[in-house]
């Protein structure tokens, strides 16, 4: 890689924090250096001691005025601003969901914007949406395409832009410490259970908020009682889930099988599959889960437990889905809707088998929001990496063994919290 | 097992068919025994060639009315009929989107009802629904429970229905021969692409429908190309995927990246993630993929030969999109209905890595509708399968590589049908 | 599929048992169809009960005289027999491990054959070996190539072979009923272990042998306490693993860890893999496990709880070891012999998570000894189906959260069973 | 995490390299804090542009002497080395396969001891293995355990040893820069295999080693051919395989099949379990390959290509062979020591489809030298990487329809350069 040209587009530009340990740097050089650019350090100061910040200062080099926006796009995502700080650009959207062509297109990270000389922070923060700025109101939020207005005042390019990457978490001892963010088999699963139960014992005692995404396999594989145990415990904030959940829990809470399967026997019950499809009947004939509840013929489950403790849910359809129940939001903008309101001021948020509903709620969140994943397929949790929810961990484990384990950690630990 | 009651309940039933090869008597024993019920055979006629139908009559035992009314079911939904034929019986739905208690749920194979001596076909068959008749015009017709009106005559119980199981193909050497529904890797990939080129090249010869499920993987793993030719050669008759497959085939016909990496280079294009976001924004300004194709900005990739050939495309949103596009569905009722006005008259589906469209389209199939799912992740197949669409035949490949493999092939039968 | 040809080669065949209930009539006729032969039945009496056997006679006919041999040994192993039965043939092997041209090639299903009038059941049944026979004694055993030698009488052909294929378990309630062969996920886990403990339970009541096949991820996910309990309450025959299970079994013993990981916190124990390497050296240092033992630095774990009960083990050796530690068997050859001696006269073998000892197992198994199979990834539960296991039944799940589940549902029925 | 105790113990070190680049101090930082040790940053010059090294100085503190042992270990694995350099502690080995208490246990990157004021350079490195030094030749060697001789001097402690971390390679085009370590499906895998494919053709122009480790699914699915042409061109410097890879090599040669299955049409071949064992038999009565080769009975395929061009190949026995043929090892250590022998002096490792083999490979291989590893199965990669081998790239695809395009590639590059 020889630059033949002369390099004399460049910026100086800046980075504050713990630039090793979190590996911030080492994230800015690479994205230089991928991009064929240079880049010259002029001052650099480590933290001493582990909990000094450390401070960087450098020139990025280029080969063309287009090639230097490319490169410092690129660095200003990974935490770094320009020591020249000029105010964020802002255009017009020209029509309702029609975004100014070169609108800046957010990351998952905690991001300001600097207007007037202020740095504001970003509110609702979530990857891949353009930043609105009220300017009286000095207010810049994250918005999707569908939301964005006619003359809403949008952030272009890249000036005026901060973006602080999450530090990495080091004391304590939670389950984000001794597993990476990296899947994989092999794993002690008691161990990580137990770790899961404290953290998850730990948010319930200083109010914190957790939110659980659930799929249908935890009906299949027999862990309803374990999840129906932690909403009825006061663990859970918010449940999010879809249509087949609400089913198979229906289905189960009434004739104890899922899909025709008997959970407790294992044996397969004939008319299984009526059982589902009875399930969704009795939905549309009380109206509603809470009708259910009322006309006293659902007793137990995971949506009774909802219900009886004021846990608010929300169901998003999808086109696999048989019915949809009623309950169930079967315009997508408006489930999106739901559930990114449902998201907020959460600390933990574990997902439970489910692809399609995690990697929905992982494009939700920020950066900042721990997330424990769990499936039995490894597959998915790649893909929920893969696709920006970088601070996941994965655990690859059957959902009706795993659950059931982290409940009876929990149950240890308030015996312990009485004593 | 031993029945210590007195088997008072019996009922005399019969079956016609390749009992032995297509294992429509295996299963009916099965299901009798695993019901712990008895039976005892009657009359029993082999075909004694293979073309040649078999027929057996049977005594069904049982402990109780219940249970023997339990069997019958499942023998009935397994091909048999009882002798002594009832009329199906109706009951009126009470409210709208609201089934009588004992509702007939229905299984994905070809069902008659028997109404006043006459068998009727049942229409729109697919597996889960209620039957509705329309007494006057001597209709019958498969319903999902949102479309069910209040006093719409729905068939309950188990009297007046005949199921016709699939008979195993035989003649002939399609794909469906040499590959049992079982999913393994470990399969000569190439010869099983010869195959499918043949079946597709047959369909269209024949002028049958063959529809394509499309997941974005197609366009990460670079087989945009292959996808478009079909279209563009007149080998697809429908395309039914989601707003993934619609923003990727956008993105990369503009950019020529796949959420921001360079398709033909794998190199990581830098603001990638944009890409995405800007192909988003383009449909939102153009309004559609056809305003798209007809400003010149849209001249190539999967939707444009759908546009330019005239083929029909039905996109359903999920909640995991970004935007949802312009020409998504966002409904996930009205996405069904579209599914399956698009599923009517088909021949073959052939499912290209995509686990939520393709269940959706299996449970909408009736099961003499050949499929064809290729994916990369086993479970995706394994789990097509467990949902009913047990007709189908799973490829353990990734579609970036297998279907330009497909594409060769059809190449070569079209020059070798010339010449 | 026209035969053209006039068919004159044919041959009159027969079949006795559960030739529906158990699919040996549909395999029959698929065979023949499958190889493009022609059939007709010329008897078939069915089983009135089900507990009746049925009986069929039929022609098998071919276009050619090859045609009609490759059709009768497919229809042969399948269960058939011909109606006019000659000696089985006989030919001397060549030299040591070398075996004549057409020599038979056995399967794993229990097999006869005819010396001199008398139907002679074949020992040490497994699939792929030659069937060498003595005939002064009277007897007929399975040979691997290797254990050929030169003037062994070896069967040719196919005459005077008869196979029986396993009838389809009805009665009892063990796991190999509610589970067919076929694997997923998104079961009952629960129900699943209880199955397992209730048949795990009944053979060592009824004085049955059990065998476990042992791979190392029971160590690292946690498992061990309860493979220990299963060995130390007489539960288990025989351990069959290799040196990977041995080492960490040893590591976790002295350290608590596995490859460096604390098991029951999850934290990184730093000097992980010396521990690893340590454990290596320690057995070299004592010269053998049963010598650690002696020496009480080894007080805890799988091989502990062995040499405490005298319950025999074998480990075999494998490229990928680290060592291998002594009492590792490195000849792979030796380490198949020893396999095979410790496998007689089993009635259920446990895989637990190694595809490689597993699939050796398999093997090396008749078809008649059940087989369940855990493990995380269902491709290895495939692959041992694939590989001609076929009554294996696979459950997906970590063997972390799963063994223990299995043990606790055995000491429940411990105290049931003396109450 | 308070240490209420006086931290009194510490030791000063330095590192040199690319350290933030290749996240060299991040590593260092990371073990002291997961230790719960302390240190302080004494000095830090960073390279001023990427190709200067930076140098850090650092105290390293902890709470006990043992403390600090433990975290200096693994500091110094990390790359770094003591200020005060004393010479590497030697130790004789008690006896034959033992060794001493406190030997160090090697990583897979690049090793130095300090003799006398000399840094010697380690040979053979490769991980979990002991180093031993002979004093008078000044030469130290990685030894596994088995090689051990009594009074063999064995390196203990740690100190006098420097690790050298592999820098992370940015320059010049090749698939380990598009692709991290990170194994992912939804890869553009023509520009994969296009990427490889330069690779390659570049490791014959300057004349590198490449050796193929190579498993059975090759042959399945239909890639022979195409290993076939990489041999008989010149690209394989040595073949790794097992006994299984060269039966079902050997079958399809003499029969089109694998397992008896067709592998140009795909369909079933009835004998096909006779096929693999009449390949067996052949090679036991030819007495080897090189036996059939010779007697013009084998005359395609992969071995036959090694045969003809004279190029190595190893095979190793397991216990799941079949046989083994004549030419596969059949004990484990020796199967070991001839794969070492050939992995000298590599420069890219391309892994095929066989996770035993590959681990084991990977197990012997310094972390120098380049590994490509193409598998269906994701959890192979993963537990290729979890075991150590972190520097290779995952490939998800199936061989079947990859190889051919890596050869299709290679084939194109020819031609151009010809031109």
């Amino acid at each position: 890689m020889s630059n033949t040209s002369n390099q004399e587009y460049k910026r100086e530009i800046e980075v504050t924090g713990h630039l090793i340990d979190s590996m911030i740097l080492t994230r800015i050089f690479d994205r230089i250096m991928d991009l064929k650019g240079e880049f010259e350090v002029i001052e650099f100061t480590i933290g001493k001691e582990k909990s000094d910040k450390s401070y960087a200062k450098l020139w990025v080099k280029a080969n063309t005025p287009e090639h230097l926006r490319e490169i410092l796009e690129e660095v200003y995502n990974a935490g770094a601003t320009p020591i020249e700080i000029t105010s964020a650009n802002l255009s017009k959207a020209p029509k309702d969901m029609v975004l100014p062509a070169e609108f800046y297109s957010t990351t998952n990270n905690l991001t300001h914007v600097l207007l007037d000389g202020e740095w504001i922070q970003v509110e609702d923060q979530m990857m891949d949406k353009a930043i609105v700025v009220d300017i009286k109101r000095r207010l810049a939020t994250c918005k999707p395409i569908r939301a964005i207005r006619a003359a809403d005042e949008v952030v272009v390019g890249d000036s005026g832009i901060r973006v602080s990457l999450p530090e990495r978490p080091r004391e304590g001892m939670n389950v984000f410490q001794f597993m990476s963010s990296y899947t994989s088999t092999e794993k002690p699963v008691q161990a990580i259970a137990k770790k899961i139960a404290e953290d998850v014992f730990g948010i319930k005692k200083r109010k914190g908020k957790l939110a659980v995404v659930a799929g249908p396999a935890i009906v299949h594989t027999g862990a309803t009682e374990a999840l129906a145990y932690l909403i009825r415990s006061g663990y859970v904030s918010v449940l999010l889930a879809g249509n087949a959940l609400l089913v198979h829990d229906i289905e189960y809470s009434l004739f104890g099988t899922s899909l025709g399967v008997d959970v407790q026997s294992g044996s397969s019950k004939y008319q299984g599959h009526r059982h589902h499809m009875v399930a969704v009947n009795e939905l549309f004939k009380a109206g509603s889960v809470e009708g259910l509840v009322k006309s006293n013929a659902l007793r137990s489950g995971i949506l009774y437990e909802c219900v009886m403790s004021g846990i608010p849910y929300v169901l998003a359809g999808s086109i696999r889905d048989d019915g949809p129940a009623p309950g169930v939001i079967t315009d997508v903008v408006e489930a999106q809707q739901k559930y990114k309101e449902a998201l907020k001021g959460l600390d933990l948020v574990i997902m439970l088998s489910t692809m399609l509903h995690s990697i929905a709620v992982g494009n939700m969140l920020p950066s900042r929001v721990k997330v424990v994943a769990v499936d039995i397929n490894p597959s998915t949790l790649t893909k929920l990496l893969d696709r920006g929810t970088g601070q996941a961990v994965g655990v690859v484990s059957d959902v009706g063994s795993f659950l059931p384990l982290v409940v009876k950690d929990l149950k240890d630990l308030e015996s312990n919290d009485i004593a």
